[in-house]
C-alpha cells in the first residue's frame, strides 16, 4: 500500500469509524458468540501472497464486529468508562504516524517535553500542590503510564527501594533480601486487584485494611495494623489509598491517612484511577484534600477525561525516588544533554523502555474541549447517575447499596444474592444493556456505571425500563 | 467535535500523515532544539474555553515537528528500527475507534480471540515448535505485550514463582523471601539493559555471563557459572538468552544453552526483540534452532515486522506457568465462560490490566503484505546493510567490528575511541543522518542500523558519502 492508496483507504476508514460511532446503539452491546467462535471464521495460517484491502475490510463486519463488546454504546454500563473522543482519535493518528519511540529526551525531544508540560497543565487543572508540578522549584513531576496497574507497581517499587536504602543506612549488615522480607505494604480491602498484584510482583507482603460502613479506610484502621506490625518487628513502608474504589466508588480518608504515613515514614500512593478526572471540577476537588501528604498520585485520563486508552497520569513528589530505583545507562541510550539536569528521560519512570507520543492526545483534547468542556462532560455523567439513582429509589423492590457520588450506582433487588445473580444473568443474556456485578458486605450487587460519551437521559430511562421488565419477568417465574 | 467534523478533520489528518511520510526526507532527521524549548512555545495552562482546530493543527508544525526525531526518515540509522506501515496505521485507527479494553474474554471476545489466532499465525510463520501454538494439543500459546521489557519481566516473574513453589514442595519450612534471596538469574553481558532491570524489579540476583569473541554466550560459559553458584548453595533458576543483541546483533548459542537449562531445571527465556522478525525467512530460521528447549520466546513485530508500536509477541510453553504466577479474580472481572477452560483472559498474562485491540494491526499487515511481502522487506533491509558494509570495508581508514548478519553494521575509524566519539558528534550535530554508538570490547563503535521502510540504496550511498565527508573534515582539523 503506497501513500496514494493510504489517502483513499484512510478516508474510507475515517467514514467507517464515524458511521460506527454514530450508529453504535443499533448494535447489541454485548456479543452473542461462544468461546472459539473466531478461529472457525478465518484461515489457520497467514496468506503467502497479499490479499486485497476490500476483502480485509469486509471481514471487519464478518469476523470482528460480531465478537465486540461495544464499550462506547450508550447502553454499556459495565466496569468503568473507557474514554473516547474525536480529538483524541485524531491525535492518536498523528502519534502513530510520527511513530517515534520516546524512551529518552534525544529519542524525540517533543515527545518528552510535551508530556512534561501536559502533566503540568493537568496537575494545575486538578489544583495539585506545587511540588508535583515539574515547572516549579519543586522536585516532582508527572509522567504518562500505560495503566493504573503500572503506576501502582512503579510507586511500590520506588517505595521498596527507598525503604531498603533507609534501613541499610543504619544497618548496613542487613541484606536486601532480608529487608524485603520484613517490609509490609497496606491497602484497602476494597482496593483494585492490581494493587495486591503489585505487591506479589514486588515480593512484599501486603495487608488489607478493613473499611467502615461506607467502604472507606479511616486513619485509625491503618494505625492499628501498623502498630501491630511494628510490634512484631516488621517494617511498614507503603500504603496505597483509593479515591473511588472499583466496587462502589468509595473514598479513603486521606486527610487522616496522609499525616499517619508521613509520621511513620511510609510512602503514600493515591490510586484515583476512575474518580481522579472529576477533581477538575471545584465541587469535587475537596475529595482530593490530603493529596499534599502523598508521595505519588495517579488517575486515568483514559477513563473519564475524554483521552482514549492508554493514558494514565502519575505524579511523584520527588523525581529522584522513582528514577533512582531502576536507572540503567547503556551507551546506546546515552545522549549529550542527559547530564545537564534539564532533561527528563522517561524510560527511568516506567516499566517498559519504549513509549508512544501519548501526550498529543491530551493536548488535542484539552484544547478542543477547554477545561469548561471537560468539566461539562463530568457533570453531565454524574447527573445521569443521579437520575438513575432516583429511578431506583422510587421503586420499593430495589435498594441503593452505596452513596452515589460520581458516575456509578450500586443497587440490588431487596432479597437474596441468588435473585440478584439471576437478574443480572437475565439482563446480560438479553444483550440490550450490559452491567457487571460487585460484592459489598457479602451482598451480590449490580453496578450501573455511566460510561459512554453518547449516553443521554433517554438511554438511562430506557435502561431502567428494561431492568424493571427483566425484574418483572424474573419475579413471574414459578421458582419465585 | 461531532461526527461530521471528525469526517472532515479525519480526511485532513490522513492527508497530513501521507504528506509527512512522503516528504520526510526533506526534514532534518535530528532536531535542532535545546532542552526546554517546547515549554516556551505554549501557554502555561490549559485553556478554559475551547480553541479552534485550525489553531491546534498549525501548532503541530510550529511546536511539535521542530522537536521530533524522525524515526521514519530514510536517514535515520539509530537504535533499531521502529516498524511503520500504512496497513498497520489503518488498523490502529480502527483499534482506537472500537476502543474496547480487552482484559478478559468477556470484555471483548474478538479482541482476545483474534490475538490468540494471530499469535498462532505468526508462530507458524516462524516455524515455532507446536507446543507454543495455542490451537494444538500443547499447553502453550502467545500474547501481545507492550514491549520486550515487559515480556522479559513476565518470564522472570513466572520463573521465580515456579522456582519458589518447586523449592517449597520439598522444603515447606523455607519462606518465600529466603528462597528468593537464594535464586540466581543469568544473562549475557551483552544483553539489553531491560533484562537486568527485570531482575531488579523481581528482587533477584542476576549474573552477567561473559561472551566469546563474537559477543555470543556459549554453553560452557553459563555452565561454569551455574556450577559455581550451586556449589555456593544458591539456586540457578533463569537464563535470558539473546538472539540479536542491541550493541552488535550477536546470537547466543541456544542449541547448547537450552539443553543445559533443561537439565538444571532453569527457565530459558529467549529475547529476540529485533532479530526475531527475520526468522520468517527460511535462510535465517537456523538461528532460532534450539527454541524447542525454551520456556518462553519473545520478539517485537513493532521493530521489524511492519506493525507499528506497540506490539511485542511472547509465547510460553506452558500457559499455566505464566497465568499461575499472578492470577487475581475479583467479582467485577468474573464472567460466565471463564471456568470453561476454553477462553483466555489475557490480563493474567501481563503486568497491566487494560489492553488495546492490537492484534488488528497484525491481521491487516499479514494480509496486506502476505508472508512473501514481509520476507521481501526483511531481505531488502539486510541487503542494504550488506551494501553499507561493503562501502566501509572498501575504505582502509575504517574497520567492521562485528559480523553483519541482519540490518546492523557496527563500524569505526581505526584508532582511538576519542577520534570515533568526535566523528559521531560531528555526524549527529550535522543532522543529515542520525546514528548512536555502542561499546564492544572496550572500543567506542558506531552503529549503522537500517531502520526506515523508506530507506533505499541511494540513501545508503548518500549516508556513506556524508560519513566520509565528516571523516575528511575531522582528519583535517589541526588536533589530528
Amino acid at each position: 500500500m503506497d501513500a496514494a492508496e493510504f489517502r483513499r483507504r484512510g478516508r474510507e476508514m475515517v467514514d467507517y469509524i464515524a458511521d460506527y460511532l454514530e450508529n453504535i446503539e443499533q448494535r447489541p452491546v454485548y456479543p452473542d458468540v461462544e468461546p472459539g467462535y473466531l478461529r472457525t471464521l478465518i484461515p489457520t495460517e497467514a496468506p503467502t501472497e497479499p490479499e486485497s484491502y476490500e476483502d480485509i475490510i469486509k471481514d471487519v463486519e464478518r469476523v470482528i464486529m460480531p465478537g465486540v463488546t461495544h464499550w462506547h454504546s450508550p447502553y454499556f454500563f459495565a466496569y468503568y468508562a473507557a474514554a473516547s473522543s474525536y480529538p483524541a482519535m485524531l491525535a492518536d493518528m498523528l502519534c502513530t504516524a510520527i511513530g517515534c519511540i520516546g524512551f529518552s529526551w534525544a529519542a524525540s525531544p517533543a515527545c518528552t517535553e510535551l508530556e512534561t508540560v501536559m502533566l503540568d497543565w493537568l496537575g494545575k487543572m486538578l489544583n495539585l500542590p506545587d511540588h508535583f508540578i515539574a515547572g516549579t522549584h519543586g522536585h516532582g513531576g508527572g509522567v504518562i503510564q500505560g495503566t493504573a496497574s503500572e503506576a501502582t507497581l512503579m510507586s511500590l517499587l520506588a517505595a521498596r527501594c527507598k525503604a531498603v536504602r533507609h534501613v541499610q543506612a543504619s544497618k548496613p549488615e542487613k541484606s536486601e533480601g532480608t529487608i524485603i522480607s520484613e517490609l509490609v505494604a497496606y491497602t484497602s480491602e476494597q482496593a483494585h486487584s492490581s494493587v495486591e498484584r503489585a505487591a506479589l510482583i514486588g515480593g512484599v507482603v501486603m495487608r488489607k485494611v478493613p473499611t467502615d460502613n461506607n467502604y472507606t479506610v479511616v486513619g485509625d484502621a491503618l494505625k492499628k495494623m501498623v502498630e501491630e506490625d511494628k510490634a512484631a518487628g516488621l517494617i511498614p513502608f507503603y500504603f496505597c489509598a483509593t479515591l473511588g474504589t472499583t466496587p462502589s466508588c468509595a473514598f479513603d480518608r486521606i486527610t487522616e491517612l496522609g499525616p499517619l504515613c508521613n509520621k511513620e515514614n511510609m510512602w503514600m500512593h493515591i490510586d484515583a484511577a476512575y474518580a481522579g478526572s472529576a477533581f477538575i471540577c471545584p465541587e469535587f476537588r475537596p475529595l482530593l484534600n490530603g493529596v499534599e501528604f502523598a508521595d505519588s498520585f495517579n488517575f486515568n485520563p483514559h477513563k473519564w477525561l475524554l483521552v482514549n486508552f492508554d493514558c494514565s497520569a502519575l505524579w511523584v513528589k520527588k523525581r529522584a525516588d522513582i528514577i533512582g530505583a531502576f536507572k540503567m545507562e547503556p551507551l546506546y541510550l546515552k545522549h549529550e544533554n542527559q547530564e545537564s539536569g534539564l532533561v527528563t528521560d522517561y524510560r527511568h519512570w516506567q516499566i517498559p523502555l519504549g513509549r508512544r507520543f501519548r501526550s498529543l492526545k491530551m493536548w488535542f483534547v484539552f484544547r478542543m474541549y477547554g477545561l469548561s468542556g471537560i468539566q461539562a462532560h463530568i457533570r453531565k455523567q454524574v447527573a445521569l447517575a443521579k437520575e438513575f439513582e432516583s429511578l431506583v429509589r422510587a421503586d420499593q423492590r430495589f435498594e441503593i447499596c452505596a452513596e452515589v457520588i460520581m458516575g456509578l450506582v450500586c443497587f440490588r433487588l431487596k432479597g437474596s444474592n441468588e435473585r440478584n445473580q439471576n437478574l443480572l444473568k437475565r439482563i446480560n443474556t438479553n444483550r440490550e444493556i450490559h452491567l457487571v456485578p460487585c460484592q459489598l458486605s457479602g451482598s451480590f450487587v449490580l453496578r450501573f456505571a455511566i460510561c459512554s460519551r453518547a449516553t443521554e437521559s433517554r438511554h438511562i430511562q430506557q435502561a431502567w425500563r428494561h431492568i424493571t421488565q427483566m425484574t418483572f419477568e424474573l419475579l413471574q417465574e414459578p421458582s419465585h
